[in-house]
């Protein structure tokens, strides 16, 4: 089964290691107890709505970009999106193709 | 305050409505109290993630797709995005346009 905590909370932990915070100096911004943030973001506790508010305004970052990560980390596991190379198109328009080997050609 | 669990009840509300079913029907499937489905629906009870799972199987809809509708009402809720207008691009390439008449013309 799919947790959305576990994502929620993979998510958190990396936006606050992106900016280089400290579990206590987030913990302390959001007013929530470093033992609850910690077990937030191992996936091992709900986090409120409330909590997870203060959260996101601790971590400078909002709910909405939290979320939109959470859901692509969440299709990746339902297997309804590759991660990098699902954004690469399956085939190439033949005119960027050829212009490609032109400039190819260009460079010898 | 901006609340996740106001936007998730949203979300699974309109999901379940889109599709038709009751909430007694959801519940039923998703083996929660229909009360408490109720509740979630009107963003009074946070759904803990196993209930969010079985809830997303019930209206046979991946969790990732729940959260990227959630990310999205956020955004307009934060201001970093605009419903509807936000996805029309502001000019429409002219090839586009005269298509589009050719198809109007062709149809009287």
């Amino acid at each position: 089964m799919v947790l959305v905590r576990q994502e929620i909370g993979d998510v958190l932990r990396d936006f606050r290691l992106q900016k280089g915070r400290t579990l206590r100096q987030v913990a302390g911004d959001a007013s929530v107890a470093l033992g609850y943030l910690s077990e937030v973001e191992r996936g091992q506790k709900e986090a409120s709505s409330e909590i997870l508010a203060a959260v996101a305004d601790a971590l400078d970052t909002p709910l909405s970009v939290i979320m939109s990560e959470v859901s692509d980390r969440l299709a990746v596991i339902e297997g309804l999106s590759v991660p990098l190379s699902g954004h690469v198109p399956d085939t190439v328009p033949a005119e960027l193709v050829s212009g490609y080997r032109s400039e190819l050609l260009a460079q010898r």
